[in-house]
């Protein structure tokens, strides 16, 4: 394709067993693959067949006990990063780092290193982490309000870009025969915040692609806020034309009060789709991968979900978005509410259809490979978003059914390319280089 | 070779440019090698013709500038290890790692991901840091004093060791069809310390080898501390049969107090061999590689590095080691100073005989490759030490005469082997699985 040409971005989450917390029990595969380096390999040779940008990690650190739980953020994403990107050509990898829980010079010195040793394919994706009992593996202060972790997460990814431009290589010059280098391409960076002090320079310098790629997931107002200053690829909770439109508006106006080119920004959201033969086969798969069981039960779990009153629900009456404001005391990112609002906002549904547009908080898409080609292609043709990150319900099956199936459509249709072209994550995304 | 035949191992480090800080002037290659990924490959895969133990990275999250500055520790040492180890089999890599900036969570996490991924093949080697200005790269506080970073080091490597043992798979039981993973296999190993609150359990089950093997480097009385309590490999500064059984001695002897095994301590010197087709060549090649340009420039080095007073020196005369005291408030690892004072405590030299002795604070070796292959296991075969760590003072060029010079000739000594047997590092260095 000519790089003129605009062009769909896909990335694959490989959560080891998939992104559904259900649909483990009809995935192939053990619970061995959780720590087990081949699966991981064999994940990311699916998705480089499939000709994604990059595979995406969730990550907390954070070891959840319980009969329910599932343990699916082990390996550490940067070092997985690392390990794949020496295996596997071509693909990039979004890395889930915290900037509550790192040292911006450890954090940037550690991605960099990532970048240079992959050529320039690694994306971090910055999260404040949400979850209190993270904190408690990090020392006896509870985790900070999200007042203080968004302004710190700011604060951080400033000090990160300084001192990814405080050694710079281009700057070299000559130098006498007994020296070995040239130390003014290097600058200290002598940050000093209201969260950070940091003299640098970072002893890693610029990679090919200057920086690795700043991906923000978050979508509270700090999230914004994060994402407008620093955000090149946002994968954020997009479940209609109306919320990416709405979205993608918001924070590149922001952007630009920031001094920032609004086309730097990539909109990537979360997608799950489950691939049938029909789309009736589709409903019953998304019934037993969301652990429903039913559609009754998809409505039970909205009714309780989010605080209804079963003897008042109606699950075909058109639902109020006003009913649906986020707590802001509740456990959970607050994006995830938030996406359901929008979409109530931006269109009229029923409990039954609403239950049907998204799962796992992400934006579902139903049917046969056609269909949802055709709905990924929808939102895109038209701007609303630049591409999806894919959350394969059951990992390996899904990633395997939707290279099998849905990216041979997507690239027939012209969209998507047939093989990698250019060297980094951040040519493919059509991002520009930092200054 | 079967199992119980004692073997010397050995360790090279790979600085990218090379150990000594003017011998960059004779090798060959560019100032580009040092964050160039193919460059540290090649290196790698040299040591792997070697059949090294494994590759070696000192650290220092700082970047030096200065015209005589010299950046060799760019990289991050574990997103080296998983680049390295995922393209190159067999061989180990130590990676040193701060316990002074870094969250012990975070640090347990990444080390173990480092090897499962690698299939048991990493060594992490404890520093508390000893140079002030890198504590300028994370926050307005000074470098903590000597006297709180060893105690803290310690703890560090307690609840590592608690984390890495907090969720074993092994205790794995049959779970119900509906129950993703037995989680009765992790526990909560609620440290509360006096450095460090952490709850857990860690997020990565145990790895092939148990956890990564723990080197250490230190020989002030904390290091010995940590080095009895917690060390498998030592790091140290061992230039003479006398210093190494002494050293192996009062570390063991204290590991026993703490109520390990001694045997399960392997003592690993850091060791400079200069190679040449006569031992007056390899003398010219240390004048050179050291900077000093001369004997008489060596021995000015001496007067100057140990403020002796040049006007009543005498190159001819036996030192006395009482001259030679650490002053504990220089910057610098106290370990380089006790080095000769156990040195000089041991053999009776001159400062001529002794300028020959040690290079970059290390074991110096100078002579043919007969003579520097005789020397290296002279002292592992009494048991004064059990391998060492090779730092060649050019890379690549005295790594791969180091290789096809010396290896050959300890192969055919019968105590290196000629290919690489067993799976995991530990294993190769003879250590214990731990509990």
């Amino acid at each position: 394709m000519a790089t003129s040409h605009r062009r769909l971005n896909l990335n694959v989450g490989i959560n080891p067993t998939g992104y559904l917390p259900n649909a483990w029990k009809y995935r192939s595969g053990s619970v061995k693959d959780i720590a087990n380096p081949d699966h991981y390999l064999r994940l990311a040779r699916i998705a480089h067949r499939g000709v994604f940008d990059a595979v995406f990690v969730s990550d907390m650190p954070l070891l959840r006990l319980g009969r329910d739980s599932r343990p699916g953020q082990t390996i550490d994403p940067l070092i997985l990063a690392t390990a794949l990107t020496a295996q596997v050509p071509d693909i990039g990898f979004v890395a889930t780092v915290s900037s509550t829980f790192n040292s911006p010079y450890n954090l940037a010195r550690r991605a960099q290193s990532v970048d240079i040793m992959s050529g320039g394919r690694l994306v971090i994706n910055i999260v404040s982490n949400f979850v209190p009992e993270v904190a408690a593996n990090f020392g006896r202060d509870p985790l900070p309000p999200r007042e203080v972790r968004y302004p710190r997460a700011v604060e951080f990814v400033d000090v990160a870009k300084k001192l990814w431009a405080s050694w710079d290589r281009s700057r070299e010059g000559e130098v006498p025969d007994d020296q070995f280098w040239d130390d003014s391409s290097a600058h200290t960076i002598d940050h000093d915040g209201a969260h950070f002090y940091v003299r640098g320079p970072l002893n890693v310098p610029r990679s090919l692609q200057g920086h690795p790629v700043i991906a923000q997931a978050g979508a509270s107002e700090g999230g914004i806020d994060l994402a407008a200053r620093h955000g090149e690829v946002l994968y954020a909770n997009v479940l209609s034309r109306g919320a990416g439109h709405a979205l993608g508006k918001k924070v590149r106006d922001l952007a630009v009060t920031y001094g920032r080119d609004p086309s730097s920004i990539r909109l990537m959201p979360g997608l799950v789709a489950i691939v049938a033969d029909s789309r009736e086969a589709a409903l019953r798969k998304h019934e037993l991968f969301s652990g429903a069981g039913s559609e009754d039960g998809l409505l039970a779990r909205f009714v309780e979900a989010h605080g209804l009153d079963p003897a008042t629900f109606d699950p075909d009456a058109p639902l109020n978005p006003a009913d649906f404001v986020p707590d802001p005391n509740r456990q959970q990112a607050l994006g995830f509410t938030l996406g359901l609002v929008d979409l109530l906002t931006h269109d009229s549904l029923t409990a039954r259809e609403a239950v049907r547009r998204s799962e796992g908080n992400h934006r579902l898409l139903l049917g046969t490979a056609e269909e949802v080609a055709d709905q990924i292609i929808d939102l895109w043709a038209d701007g609303s978003v630049d591409g999806y990150t894919l959350q394969p319900p059951r990992a390996p099956d899904d990633i395997i059914e939707f290279v099998d199936k849905v990216i041979p459509i997507l690239q027939d249709r012209g969209v998507y390319p047939r093989e990698y072209v250019g060297d980094t994550i951040r040519e493919r995304y059509g991002l520009p280089h930092p200054a």
